[in-house]
């Protein structure tokens, strides 16, 4: 997509923007002048390895601080929303152009869902702010917080990374331009880190390299493709044959709510779709879901995931709990269930296509920067933060969503609601005299600082968990906090589970898509196209 | 997509299919056997150069002519609506699993409507048939008229090509299959050949290897893709460089509809909503019409087409008119212009864009057919066909279509029209006595007994033209034959335009997909999403 940048004037809300082409001839520009609105600061990198000029850009002007946001997931585009942008410089640097709506990705790999549907510009949360925001289509490379900057990616692939400022240049200076070659650090006040977290193959031997993963937009397409490739592969192949099994069998590992999903959707397919076209084919292909725990969904409680494990066997998927994958080989993969006695009986199921849809495991960004923050060197999945969501041992870093720790599980909610709160304490920090120079001269006890101005520490409020389980089916509780509203599983609660997924989407057009989606499903078919 | 096959049983219209496959151990399976409904002959290729197995397979069963109809656009879909299965075996070859509402690709690059709302799959037509219909998923490679059969291409590339055969084994027998590698050939009673044409670059040096085209859902995937990443290129250099002013450089060749509306609906992208983003870069996009004639849209009347000029050079298109491109390079065309002194001008336009929208030229497959016909060997357009589409000098190859020629343009009202004819010819062939057999021993003037017979000729009614020029204006002309219905050009005519356009869609699905692209169209931006 092509993601452009979002500038107002700061005199006038009007939308108006020119895009800042960072030039090696320019050196420092100065923050005062109003109608230049990026510093560049040109050094030269020291030590003999490196031969690349350093760029720095600064977004603290107009007496207002920088914000850095990195991500553009739940927590990242939340915190977008809410920051006041009259009180802050806003930037995000995010190598994904879009907001992701991760709760319906499962939908997608069978079109019952269209993926451009779930997916909302970035360009399009700026432009809906009142202040400057700058968005940068690059990946964070390395966070310093010795000199408070972040490395972003070399922009020599430009057809993928892409920097951009978006500047109302009045008196029409020539504005200095990027090389694709510079190596760039965007300054901050305050970081945001929000840059979730990725797969975790738990070095199970190859999962990277034959599984795939239901994380991005781009994991939908590549299993609509490895299945609809499997599909036609089988069909050369009589009934029966061990191949066409292998072919028509898809394995997917994880019984979380992702996993769970998946599994439910493609089974719809086979059955509601396939089944029309090639009934032979249907009748052979066989869903496996591998669960480690003695439970699918355990976030749930019993009763409902006892209700949704039956659910799925009804719809002829074969759950194999208790069961861990060891390895993974081209064509099949061999897992250890613990039995009842305690002994382990080892499995081998071949696959055709392998989903996994387990845990998550810290990104390198965030893992590197655990060894620059004394406070943070023992940590292993996510940045420790203190009730305030700072990032424990720094003063202006904070951390939400998956790549904070702060004893919730990583999920959206928990990112939106942080994302939330955090706004808020920006909007306060601002009102309060000073209070940035203090926080930024703090020494130590640098929550107390907080406690001190009468911050509330973060309060999650749990609000439930949804899962759509195949064939109209769906379980949900919804809950506020310890009190419950609904519980409940069943075709009634699949039309809960879409209305809250229509409610949650976070855009209009977004919202418009998935109905027309949904609506269009009751008439027509899905649009399984391979390739598309 | 993934293509599966409809079948129908013959004595009760459930539908129920099984796929066949095609051993070579399986030779000469009776016809008269109910339950078997293919022919499986092997016999062996001669000739040194030539080591595989030839198969050939017969879809004449039940006492009933098999009509092989060759293409999945205009021409070969409307017959397949429209031809009765009943009286007819019918199979559908053809690589694309789809059919693709072509007057609406130009809609496509930029997002107004998505490539999957106008795109249907074969087997959902195939599947509202009544009878028997195969469909095989491979491209013609050759047609043989000597022993009436059409050669596939390999199946060697299994997730690209594939051979189905839809049948009821009602008792169940292990039925063969087919390997990849093998040699097949399709045998036919009556042939309808509706392949089409391809894009014609009329050899002019670099077309082929620089230029996109705008004739399948590929290309329009692959003008996206170009121009975001040219978008995103030229974002790294500052206004008025000539490379950024060439990245930003559009050249559409070709004035008529397809090549109007592409330059139309791309300068709508830039105007409406790119604008919004970067203005820097929309103020700089420069879109460039090449047309040889001294006109564009030459089959409307002079005042639509003034006006349609005026339209688009208002939004800011560049015309070329009376110029042809001489010669194509990485970064710039060569084109020559006539000059009205009769001199001619050398001009040079640098592009980033390049889409190549002229005429068409034959498929291989076709060319190589007026080689085989000697009625045909001087042809070199399209097949030469009788007032009854009869192929001339064949006895059972019809054609419709872009690859037919009876004095018509290459429209796909003049496909579709030809095909409803030729199915209802069909009709009357299987009514009267005999006529098959007739037909087939005919040595001389073939056509004689189609009028013998008062086979009507078929004739062309011209229902008019529509051209959408950009900034919700468009133009039509709508006729009746020679009665003028409706003239007139502007915004009140756009509604014509897609009103005109919603009915000619041939499925529901897609009806309501494009009626819903419009209607988000009203309240959000376009999903112009690179790499999507």
């Amino acid at each position: 997509m092509l993601s452009t940048l979002a500038n107002q004037s700061s005199q006038r809300l009007i939308i108006s923007n020119q895009i800042i082409r960072l030039a090696s001839t320019t050196t420092k520009v100065s923050a005062k002048s109003s109608s230049q609105v990026g510093k560049i600061d040109s050094e030269s990198k020291a030590g003999p390895t490196s031969f690349k000029t350093t760029k720095i850009i600064d977004t603290n002007y107009e007496n207002k601080p920088s914000v850095v946001i990195l991500g553009s997931g739940w927590g990242a585009i939340s915190f977008l929303k809410h920051i006041d942008t009259k009180k802050y410089n806003v930037s995000i640097i995010s190598p994904r152009p879009y907001f992701l709506f991760t709760p319906l990705l499962p939908s997608t790999p069978v079109g019952t869902v269209d993926e451009k549907s779930i997916i909302e510009p970035v360009v399009n949360f700026a432009l809906k702010k009142k202040g400057n925001v700058t968005y940068y289509e690059t990946a964070a490379q390395e966070i310093n917080p010795d000199r408070n900057t972040v490395t972003v990616e070399s922009v020599s692939d430009i057809t993928q990374v892409l920097t951009r400022k978006h500047v109302e240049s009045k008196n029409g200076d020539t504005v200095p331009h990027l090389k694709p070659k510079d190596r760039i650090e965007i300054k901050y006040d305050y970081l945001i880190s929000a840059v979730g977290a990725e797969p975790n193959t738990f070095n199970i031997p190859g999962v990277d390299k034959y599984g795939l993963f239901m994380k991005e937009i781009d994991d939908s397409f590549k299993v609509r493709q490895k299945f609809a490739s499997n599909l036609e592969k089988a069909n050369f192949l009589p009934p029966g044959d061990p191949e066409r099994k292998r072919l028509l069998s898809i394995v997917v590992v994880g019984g979380g709510p992702t996993g769970v999903e998946t599994a439910g959707e493609l089974q719809d397919y086979v059955t509601q779709e396939l089944k029309k076209y090639s009934p032979s084919l249907a009748n052979e292909v066989q869903i496996h879901l591998v669960e480690a725990l003695p439970i699918v969904l355990n976030m749930f409680d019993k009763k409902l995931s006892s209700y949704a494990q039956s659910v799925l066997q009804d719809t002829s998927i074969k759950l194999h709990l208790k069961t861990a994958v060891a390895k993974v080989e081209p064509d099949h993969l061999t897992a250890k269930s613990k039995n009842d006695d305690g002994t382990v009986t080892e499995e081998t199921i071949p696959y055709g296509t392998l989903i996994w849809a387990t845990g998550n495991k810290c990104r390198p960004v965030i893992t590197d920067l655990f060894k620059k923050i004394p406070a943070q060197n023992a940590s292993t999945r996510a940045l420790n933060v203190n009730p305030f969501l700072q990032v424990k041992g720094s003063n202006n870093i904070f951390a939400i969503g998956d790549n904070a720790f702060i004893g919730l599980p990583p999920t959206a909610q928990v990112a939106h609601q942080e994302a939330e709160y955090l706004a808020k304490s920006f909007d306060k920090m601002a009102q309060i005299k000073d209070f940035h120079q203090t926080l930024s001269n703090r020494k130590e006890k640098v929550d107390l600082l907080f406690e001190e101005n009468h911050f509330k520490p973060f309060k999650y409020v749990h609000l439930g968990a949804l899962a759509y389980l195949g064939s109209e089916k769906a379980i949900a509780n919804i809950t506020y906090g310890k009190r419950n509203l609904y519980t409940g599983g069943g075709a009634f609660t699949f039309y809960i589970w879409r209305a809250t997924y229509l409610a949650m989407l976070l855009s209009a057009r977004t919202r418009f898509k998935v109905c027309m989606d949904w609506l269009k499903l009751t008439f027509f078919k899905r649009d399984f196209f391979k390739g598309m």
